[in-house]
């Protein structure tokens, strides 16, 4: 089972809390047991983990900024986000995550994020899939 | 096929070597053929796969403290821990391997560690999910 | 299905696209639908999704370089490659991806890079394993 959605972005970097639409498909799958692959199919965004907390929120992008700053990146010549598509590789395009009894196990303070890094963007895709084991 | 394990962390942060407990659940599991999620349902610790030699231990230390040092973080206001979010999902709180006739697949200095990022902790919870295929 | 191949490399860290032989083998296999798991079974080596750009790859290895540098690395007295091993466990040495129809699900500016991170190495072995869902 694969299923898509769209999330739109307002900020070049950005933090976006896409648990409430990942749990809503692996409900409506309605498979119990398994594993469950949440994907961009993006070089300049990625997913991650983490609690949604407005400040840690923040702090994150201070990271991120931080990373890639100080540098005179070639591929800015073509197109002004090298920083964007490092990042995203760092982060990871994808996550895999279980499922048992049709619910996704993660820990409390672990939501789902897609990771915007060369936004602001109306259209960043998620791809889900399910798959029964 | 689950199965949970704890494991206690004794510093803020220490890499511990998990990768006997993962291959005790591959044994026991009698699958041949299929894929292994090692998941921690915790947003300050990671999953990782590096070499088991104690100055290499430490020198993961010193980098994973430099990326998060020199900040004044926002959601330390609330929760001492900004440095443990955010390094949990630079690492990544799982990682998906195969199982080839009983047998995780890895190399020699692959080892797997769990990366504690904010203990110490009593309890840190390791969800192994084999999946035959 | 497990397939296996190997790529050489020249350069102490360097990108190397292996997308046509990752694509190559989900087109043998014949799967439909299911997860393909790219991994290297070193821990001084990466798999990372990103752009093909020569630029974008020179940025590349200037950020890890810049990650791992500034350090007095205990493990550089037993073999000189403390950096090789943090830049594998920082980037990961697996990917889990999608198959619809036959085709590896990726976006238009997403390669699958094999980073090497202590090379030159002549054989470094890449395990692709499919599975059918």
């Amino acid at each position: 089972m694969i299923k898509e959605f769209y999330v739109s972005t307002e900020d070049r970097y950005q933090l976006i809390d896409i648990t409430d639409r990942v749990e809503g498909v692996v409900r409506e799958s309605k498979v119990k047991n398994g594993l469950v692959l949440i994907f961009v199919p993006h070089s300049t965004a990625g997913i991650i983990l983490t609690e949604n907390e407005s400040g840690l929120k923040q702090d994150w992008l201070a990271v991120l900024e931080k990373l890639v700053s100080g540098f005179d990146f070639l591929h800015n010549k073509i197109d002004n986000n090298a920083d964007s598509h490092i990042l995203s590789g760092l982060l990871g395009q994808g996550k895999t995550l279980m499922i048992e009894n049709n619910r996704l196990i993660r820990g409390t303070w672990q939501q789902i994020f897609l990771v915007e890094l060369d936004g602001p963007r109306e259209q960043r895709k998620i791809i889900v899939k399910i798959v029964e084991c």
